[in-house]
């Protein structure tokens, strides 16, 4: 907005930040503030908001010259370093602060003119109703002059600041030459300053208490023939008397004026007695206190982004943008603080605190001090406030149209709209609207705190972005401004944090959730932008320090839950085969365990890596659909049982490793010559075995219910083995999901004939009563020679299971079920089996026999070995069993035995395993990892 | 502590409850908090109270019935619950709340005994010393008994109970009883009541005005032979009159008490002006509020874990805890709300506000309510105040002990001894401590807000843990007690954490920050105690959701850091062969990125997991010893090219995916007849290349520092290729670690013939400059023919690099440079080549020539062809230039160039590697991913 040329430090960032930092606070509100708050309070409050701005502007500084400065300002700094989400909630509330601003500057504008310039132009009794009236007409000539004639705006602004400069070192001339001023005085009762209008009689000023002047008329009155007069003018103490107002460096001004005068609304001015106006006693028209002054007085030092938002016609933007608006600051602050401390050394008290003259005709105190008269001030600081105005409203919607244009957040998208000169006309508007609502509000003391609200957020904002960027080391975090530090940074955010929350916490509260809601809205509208984020790192470091401290060894049996590593097939067009084996997953994960989705591609990983991508995309997308929130990989390996066996012992990071392997049953394995499909079947459940991870096969995945069915009906498990009780936690996790939520719980369990079914069955009650789960019980009595086959085979985990439910029934001292007796020493008892590897089927053989039913009489016929025929039919009786009970379930959980330890038996392990499930719809068969995953124990 | 013996709900945990439920509160200051806060407001009182304990009363349910109960109590269950960390917390907590309740208890005890019962044993003027004498003698007292015969105290209990059954079944006679009841008379001026004793002339109530009564001479005095009174005895309308102190259900005085008269402290109790003691005022000790009552009120609620530290003795502990505790604070809730509305109803406002009966002789109010007379109540309640004194001293010190020898907590080791008796008499003696502490303070108003804060603390961690195994779903958790549910528990939490922070903020945060201090102190001492602790699935979910968060595709180029791979060798005896390897990528995640450290072990996963697992350990080990946070990885693979190629795919999870792989250099390729070393090594160098991450090789890997050492010299990067400026970035991170901070970055670039090197030079510092990198620039001319073949083979690079800076040189709109040329254009350059299959070294010829110095001539009589005699040509001469300039450097970095398509190449590949790197110590070799890595925009 100013002219493009390539400008140096001193024009195009200091006198501009000059420019924009003194504002119209310094003229109408500075003498007050330093009466009401004491020179020791006001220095400090100067000091405090001088010291925020300053900090800001040192993040502000190594962020701006943290690469290559774009050419759109402050708003595009931040957002480019901070992201779309912070950016666009800082970038707003830098648009409501200015926008609120020019009301600040229009109020204060009309307050210099309808106060003290003109005091005849007033139409209400109600000052405030003329600020309204009037601000709003001149909001909407400046909002004229802003859309007609853009160059007038950066000629005026230049006149600005002249008549800034000039007001200011009138003031400082003011204040030497001040010493020898006599001509105004103020009329004191006592301690309490008078109006000169309730002491004036025909324009002369009576400041006596004769009973003929005008302050006895305002205390006493005529009661019954008897005067009556109020006990302060009584007391002979408080006299009146004329005092100068401006008795000037030499008096001894300071030290009365070193304290502060904090007054409660409605009080005397710098006392605790409620006053009357009426009396002609000036009244605090808002309570006082240090944060109250600080929130009215921190606007005089916002200003300080002037500088780089003319980033775009710097010459050197990353060295003027530093130095320029440091030193702008320090000069600012250098004025401030010396104008605290002469002001309170030069003025009287009284008329400090006397916020809108009315005891020196109304006239603007600051005026009176500076030299050659009131006029140089209030003509100064008129035409520099509406300057500041113009900007304001020029700036804003530039900023609101930048917003807009950067699309982040969609509802703002009309606002990037301009007419054909180019004017962002609908901005205009709208901040045209917020200013006249802030203009309604009318009290440049309300309008204030608002406007530093924003500033400080904003402010906060900046810190925060500096100071984590710092701490995080982000790599592309590489400021050319050296002295930044992210201590400095921090005290800043602290500042202004501090800052917000004690001048007042409810409109912190709000300015806080506004930032959130916009920033949630961004993040919500997934504005995923070019130019990336540097809070990033945040989430990358949360999720290492987090995994860091998971990584401290397995989990206690109480924390036990399925982690899921679920093995997916994909076809030939690299879409997952089975995608109901995801959905399962998403069931079970009820108890909230990891689940990660992984393939293995056949080939070579250099040739295969585009096709290993599109794969792991399609996993996502199969994730995402069902709703399960998981992870994907995707291996190529040279061989697929190879790289079964990387997955499962290298899926997963630190402490989020599966725990549990989930893969469907290998359809095909009959059907095809090839033996590779069973062998990569069994291969896998040995190398889980061998991990020590638990395995669940489902077959019949395809009539698995989708995740919006709710199933009616029993979930049936056949417990043979205890396998560290997996067989009992997975149907009560499934059972959390609404898929499954309607099944009820029934345990079958095989009885030997040795075995006391009835105390069996009891002794089982037992024990799911204290795992707290609910389960209906069912002993299955098998005659002896029946399962003698089966019983030879399992024995030992008979044995085991047996001596376990024992064990519960004399349990009253605390035992540690942790150590499962490992299932392993049952297959060790297969090599016994001295015939196993005589017993073949051909290929062809089992080709044949399509039903398994048949294919019992058909085992019979190649006469194989006796004890496979046994296992054999061992499975069928058990099946038979199985179908006779669970033929209704809607799902039955079976053990998976262990596999043969060598090849010779793998046809028959998988013939076994398709007998034992032939008729059943949809079977679990479940492996334990060996180690306890329930306990009776909290 | 009681008989030990199957008990029922009745006995085992109801009548508990309602005993410890009950307290001395009741009896000392329901009445005055009703009259002070009124009947409306005290309902709401005691409502809040016993909603938050029912609500925690619910969660501790649920905890309660998750598993067997262990017979400890309440703190056991917690601590299992919630684990070590948590359960310590709860457990100092819960302690220090019932020591300082004993104290209360005492402090009850003796303003029963001191103010109504026997008035005459006060010894000093100042009743709160008599408090202090006397509560000092009866802690000592309880102590002794305590200590000698605990038998004594489960007997007292039951007498104790009686004495509260009794007492409140004879209030509540009395309140019915009461509507006759004319005896007990207060005299009251106006709205003032006043002392019996002030208005007593020789043990006769005078209340009345007249001159010679002593109100008068209260209120007024002669002065010079007027009689001046206080204006409120003045006025006519504040009539003395004696009024019913109790004048029953019937009489309008609900309506008098229905609202509140809260009373600053020094005010006249229910009114808002100073008070004066001298004219028989009765004056607010203490400042009263809706929150300061309620702090004061809610011991009278805690208690609620009676029954379940009873576990031990309980039949079906499961069963009665929820039922009898729940019943029992249902039981307590009606009392006191009935107590509430029924005291309002009965008891004249300003005798129920007296709150130490001044105004009826020092009496207890409640005790005059009471059917038969008062001294029921005080015996009563003295006696059960003592009871339950007793029981707190006996409680405390066991739940101590046990803590203590939970070991969770080294600091209380001491007190887990116990004498020969099995007395804690350590335990006891802290408590006594404690508990004087308490008595000290001496008065009930102080002490009891204390106790509400420690137990308020207590009840939310109990509803927390609740709420969050629930929201958790931990498996694990599957509570018999059905009707908790985590919305209840998050109100009692939220009510907890309200109550603490509303009642008092100061004592919250001095609570809170003590329980933190615990918690973290057991965290820093690492208890890790075999019954697990719910929260973990907390750290879990956390780690879950953050690495959901990241899997959001690819960083920005502003955010790239490098996420390190490392492959480590390990040697036979599984321990890592390099450790370097680590300290260096530990040197370079100054950058915070993530590292993890893998090794591939050959052979079958299920005979060598053992081994797998040994080999983690090891690196685990290594990490931690290297001061580098991490992961660790083992593959076990039947190749070990295999396995590192499934390694450099798989490794990470989510968004912590490494994108940087670090690895040595294969130093004994040469020396070995196995073509496998440098085999492995190309491949890993294509399968990195292919998978678009970074390489870095590391030669003389034993030089590098350790991360101790602190270097000072150069580091010098040879920028042959640009490589999408991971080249600059890396001596940018080395330098942020404390090793390598004092190297100096010098850059070399190679200009050609055709170039114009000053303006290379000047280009080139333009682009560091706006990269904000700090490195001297070199331009190193070699003579064109020199060069030719290098040229010939880097010429598509060269001329990417070149056009690069010309670029840069007309930026000023903004490019985006995330996009590098592939640099794998270049290796398809190779193919072009004719002759490469030609070219063979055998295995024997390299093995001879052991310096590269020689080798060069070797080249030249072994005739290879002409293409790779100058391709090593170029090798030799750059060799020579970088050793010439950089001989001295602490580091080199060069590009890794892409190795050949072919296996033909792979040794000659090798062995311009070897040339190119001779004679310097520590060379990094860097291949870029492809992708840009360093912005100069921010």
């Amino acid at each position: 907005m100013f002219q493009k040329a390539n400008l140096g430090t001193l024009l195009g960032v200091y006198l501009p930040c000059i420019q924009n930092i003194f504002g119209v606070l310094l003229f109408v509100r500075m003498t007050w503030i330093v009466g009401m708050a004491g020179a020791l309070e006001s220095f400090f409050i100067v000091l405090i908001c001088c010291l925020t701005t300053l900090l800001t502007s040192i993040s502000m500084s190594a962020i701006a010259t943290n690469g290559v400065v774009p050419a759109g300002g402050a708003y595009f700094m931040i957002s480019r370093a901070l992201g779309p989400e912070f950016g666009g909630a800082v970038g707003v509330l830098f648009y409501l602060g200015t926008s609120v601003a020019s009301s600040m500057y229009i109020i204060g504008a009309i307050e210099i003119l309808a106060l003290y310039m003109a005091p005849s132009i007033a139409i209400f009794d109600d000052m405030f109703n003329n600020y309204r009236l009037y601000g709003t007409v001149v909001l909407i000539l400046l909002c004229i002059v802003v859309f007609i004639g853009v160059s007038f705006v950066s000629k005026f602004a230049t006149l600005s600041l002249c008549c800034v400069i000039i007001s200011i070192l009138c003031i400082y001339i003011g204040i030497f030459a001040a010493s020898v001023d006599n001509s105004l005085e103020v009329c004191v009762l006592g301690d309490r300053l008078l109006t000169s209008e309730s002491v004036k009689v025909n324009g002369t000023i009576w400041c006596t208490k004769n009973k003929t002047g005008p302050i006895f008329n305002h205390y006493c009155h005529e009661d019954n023939g008897t005067t009556i007069c109020d006990h302060y003018f009584v007391q002979e103490s408080n006299e009146a008397r004329l005092v100068r107002g401006i008795p000037g460096l030499a008096s001894g001004a300071f030290k009365q004026n070193f304290h502060n005068y904090y007054t409660e609304a409605g009080d005397i001015i710098g006392s605790e007695i409620p006053g009357s106006n009426r009396r002609g006693e000036i009244i605090a028209d808002i309570t006082t206190s240090f944060m109250i002054l600080l929130a009215i007085y921190f606007p005089s030092c916002t200003g300080i982004m002037a500088g780089s938002n003319r980033s775009g016609d710097l010459a050197d933007a990353s060295k003027s943008i530093p130095v320029g608006t440091i030193l702008a600051i320090v000069t600012t602050s250098f004025v401030y603080i010396t104008c605290v401390f002469f002001f309170a050394a030069c003025i009287e008290g009284h008329l400090l605190r006397d916020k809108y003259g009315e005891s020196i005709d109304g006239g603007l105190t600051i005026g009176f001090l500076a030299w050659p008269n009131e006029w140089v001030i209030m003509i100064g600081s008129f035409l520099s406030t509406l300057g500041a105005g113009l900007q304001s409203l020029t700036g804003a919607p530039r900023l609101l149209q930048a917003i807009a244009k950067d699309n982040v957040i969609p509802f703002l998208n009309i606002f990037g709209a301009t007419t054909k000169k180019g004017e962002p006309f609908r901005a205009l508007l709208l901040t045209a609207v917020i200013s006249e609502i802030g203009i309604l509000i009318a009290s440049l003391d309300y309008v204030a705190p608002i406007i530093t609200m924003f500033f400080l957020m904003c402010y906060g904002f900046v810190n925060m972005a500096c100071a984590l960027q710092t701490l995080l080391r982000t790599p592309n975090w590489r400021p050319r401004f050296r002295f930044y530090h992210w201590t400095l940074s921090l005290i800043g955010l602290s500042l202004c944090i501090t800052l917000m929350f004690i001048s007042s916490w409810y409109y912190a509260l709000a300015a806080i959730a506004l930032a959130f809601c916009i920033y949630k809205y961004i993040e919500y509208k997934g504005a995923e932008k070019e130019w990336g984020d540097g809070i990033r790192g945040l989430a990358m470091s949360a999720a290492r320090y987090a995994l860091l401290r998971l990584q401290e060894g397995p989990p206690h049996t109480k924390n036990w839950r399925p982690q899921l590593l679920v093995l997916m097939k994909v076809d030939e067009n690299l879409q997952p085969k089975y995608p109901k084996l995801v959905t399962f997953a998403g069931q079970l994960k009820a108890g909230k365990g990891l689940t990660i989705v992984s393939s293995v591609l056949e080939g070579n990983y250099i040739e295969r890596y585009a096709d290993s991508q599109a794969a792991k995309l399609n996993l996502d997308k199969l994730l995402k659909e069902s709703g399960v929130k998981g992870f994907s990989d995707v291996n190529v390996a040279t061989k697929t049982s190879d790289g079964l066996c990387y997955l499962v012992q290298n899926t997963g990071l630190g402490g989020l490793k599966h725990n549990t392997v989930v893969m469907g049953w290998p359809y095909g394995w009959r059907h095809t010559d090839d033996e590779r499909s069973y062998k990569i079947f069994i291969d896998t459940v040995r190398n889980v075995s061998a991990g020590q991870m638990a395995l669940l096969v489902l077959k019949g995945i395809n009539q698995f219910p989708e995740s919006n069915v709710k199933l009616r009906g029993t979930i049936d498990v056949w417990w043979i083995v205890h396998d560290g009780g997996l067989l009992m936690l997975l149907p009560f996790l499934l059972r959390q999901d609404k898929s499954w939520k309607n099944c009820k719980l029934r345990i079958f369990t095989v009885a030997q004939v040795e075995d006391n079914s009835i105390e069996m069955k009891k002794d089982l009650q037992m024990y799911l009563y204290q795992l707290r789960i609910q389960a209906e019980v069912n002993v299955i009595e098998m005659a002896g020679n029946d399962i003698s086959a089966y019983t030879y085979e399992r024995t030992l985990m008979m044995e085991q299971r047996t001596e376990m439910l024992q064990q519960m029934r004399v349990k009253k001292t605390e035992i540690t079920l942790d150590t499962v007796p490992e299932e392993d020493t049952e297959s060790s008892t297969d090599p016994t089996l001295p015939d196993r590897n005589q017993f073949t089927f051909t290929p062809q053989n089992i080709h044949k026999t399509k039903s398994t039913g048949q294919m019992g009489n058909n085992l019979f016929n190649v006469k194989p070995d006796n004890m496979n025929v046994r296992r054999m039919h061992t499975a069928v009786r058990l099946n038979e069993s199985i179908v006779e009970k669970s033929h209704e379930a809607q799902m039955v959980i079976l053990n998976l035995p262990a596999p043969p330890k060598t090849s010779a038996g793998e046809e028959s392990y998988m013939e076994f395993l398709e007998v034992l499930t032939e008729g059943l719809d949809r079977v679990l068969m479940v492996r334990g990892s060996g180690r306890e995953v329930i306990t009776i124990y909290s």
